[in-house]
């Protein structure tokens, strides 16, 4: 059987470019490489609900929002299923199903809700939707029969928690049903988590430091030109900092070498332009004019391709909707295997009907 | 609006006369009152499966023996909608919905599960299906927009977790969708928890304990005549007690005045009786007897009924893929009601569609 992704995304705002280059940028290639048999693209909007349950009204929204900027970032529905989580009810049944193959302590070590718990300042009042999501996570991956899921390091103990829940399932059930996943880490490490452009560790709305792939050049410009770079490089002379570097963090993640010949020729590559600003010498100015430059080429594209969907609203909503229907079948495909596994498809077993029509024979 | 009765019983097994005088008498009285415009009962094997994940041939094979019993005491398919959990999908989208509105530490506080995760010898490794059982019992229950749950006292913990769900979502989205439903507790308090034969708290099949409706007659009046009565009441002259003596207990729940003309007219009702066994001089085994010749009666009919229905098994299962069929149709209904107030219906719903062209508009 060939490999098949499954990855998404919470529709809890625009993209920005920390989900760019983080993953999109990477899922496109993934959907163009002709590695994969199957790509499935998921708007989880139930995901989250779990930490939204009284802000529908943002996920809603938001809804759309993500599918614009799959397409704009060249998701392709020909080439990949984009699909909206909630509209398929299948996984609702397999993380019932699930849950019953988890403990509660089993969820309380997961390092990742963890760290979200706390991220979150939930502490003693998480919702139960939200402490179980690695398990509603797992019927997102499994529904899919997805080898391969493209997402941070982080998200490792999620996966393995699929894995314990398939393996699980596959042995008390006696059956090769539901498949182990495979996490596919980015290259790029700078890629992994692009901070804010104030330099903080992460890029969210309401701090308001984020590029979005929809931004206009000019508000682009100016987020880079206000971004934080070496608080005690003062003046040019001043010999300057690259770690924590927010101007710099985003070099690593988006500089090519092709990039210096066409903006910045006095520097053939990344090294020697770090050097200069580390030695002394090279103004902020120069460097965030520098970034601006590649920002804005790459962007452009995806900014234009963006408001070509804009104009046909209703047929990205029909995208969408098509999206769902294969989803909804393949899931439904997975789910009726899942229930013929544990022998809960009663009226579709003639073989238990006759044992009971036998069992009252006199 | 009418009112709305749902209830029902884990298929872990045959039910017996605990389960009978405790709530299927009681159910079939309901159902033949007029008072109820529907009376939907279900068999929990989704529920039974939380804590038997890893034995559904238990639970599968005994959804049958379970509408049986149904049946033979009474439950008219016409009357009453009895339907199989499992095959109602849209109860695993409303669980994990409501998912969302409960908090973890919430669940932890619910006194039935803390006793039941104890009985259970559960403590470390509780199934988060089974932590989390009173929000798939609230999926029941309101999927149903049920009024009113007929069950013991023990369970209104349960039925107040419904309640909070349901205040909880009827608030956030704006809407009086859900319902909040009432317990009904049964009149006769000795019917509650029926003891079992050998006088240990709880009917239980691996204790081999249990009355069951099914038994041929010559098991139950084995079963009564090796019946736990006062360990201290020795000889026929002894005084004997009352309090913990099952026999005593079964009779307080089954027996009538009638039935001493009939059975044993030297006492004219059950004080009399139990007077002259706490004086002493009357022996256990003519008041087993009586029991038995009570018990006989009230069951004969029962296990008739039940063995005419064990000749067409095809019917049965055919009675409850309908009744699934009628149940699936209701939970649908509320649950289309419960995602447009969550409003995330979105490719039913125009008015998202035109406000979001609009935004997008020059």
């Amino acid at each position: 059987m060939g490999k098949i992704i499954l990855t998404g995304d919470r529709p809890t705002g625009r993209l920005h470019i920390g989900h760019y280059v983080g993953s999109l940028k990477g899922r496109v290639e993934l959907q163009n490489s002709g590695e994969f048999e199957k790509v499935f693209i998921m708007i989880a909007d139930a995901q989250a609900l779990t930490d939204n349950a009284d802000n529908p009204e943002k996920v809603r929204q938001n809804v759309l929002e993500v599918a614009l900027d799959y397409l704009a970032c060249g998701l392709d529905p020909k080439k990949s299923t984009i699909f909206v989580q909630s509209q398929i009810p299948q996984l609702c049944e397999l993380t019932c199903y699930y849950m019953n193959l988890v403990t509660v302590s089993r969820l309380q070590r997961n390092p990742t809700v963890k760290s979200e718990i706390q991220q979150r300042n939930f502490e003693a009042s998480i919702p139960v939707g939200f402490f179980a999501y690695p398990i509603s996570q797992a019927s997102d991956i499994t529904a899919f029969k997805a080898t391969t899921v493209p997402v941070g390091e982080d998200q490792e103990p999620m996966l393995e928690q699929t894995r314990e829940i398939v393996r699980r399932f596959n042995m008390i059930y006696n059956t090769d049903t539901l498949v182990e996943p495979e996490i596919l880490l980015p290259k790029n490490k700078a890629c992994l988590r692009l901070p804010g452009t104030d330099g903080k560790a992460k890029m969210s709305k309401s701090l308001g430091n984020c590029i979005y792939l929809s931004d206009e050049p000019d508000v682009i410009k100016q987020k880079i030109m206000n971004m934080y770079t070496d608080p005690n490089h003062i003046k040019v002379s001043d010999p300057g900092q690259i770690e924590g570097n927010t101007v710099f963090t985003y070099l690593d993640a988006f500089c090519k070498d092709e990039d210096f010949t066409k903006y910045l020729p006095d520097y053939a590559n990344l090294d020697e332009l770090k050097a200069h600003y580390q030695r002394g010498g090279l103004g902020d100015v120069k460097v965030k004019k520098f970034l601006n430059a590649i920002l804005q080429e790459e962007l452009e594209p995806i900014r234009n391709r963006r408001k070509e969907y804009q104009k046909d609203i209703a047929s990205v909503y029909k995208m969408l909707k098509d999206g769902c229907d294969v989803a909804r079948e393949t899931a439904a495909k997975t789910l009726h295997e899942v229930k013929d596994a544990m022998k809960i498809n009663y009226f579709d077993d003639v073989e238990l009907l006759n044992q009971q029509i036998n069992k009252y024979k006199d």
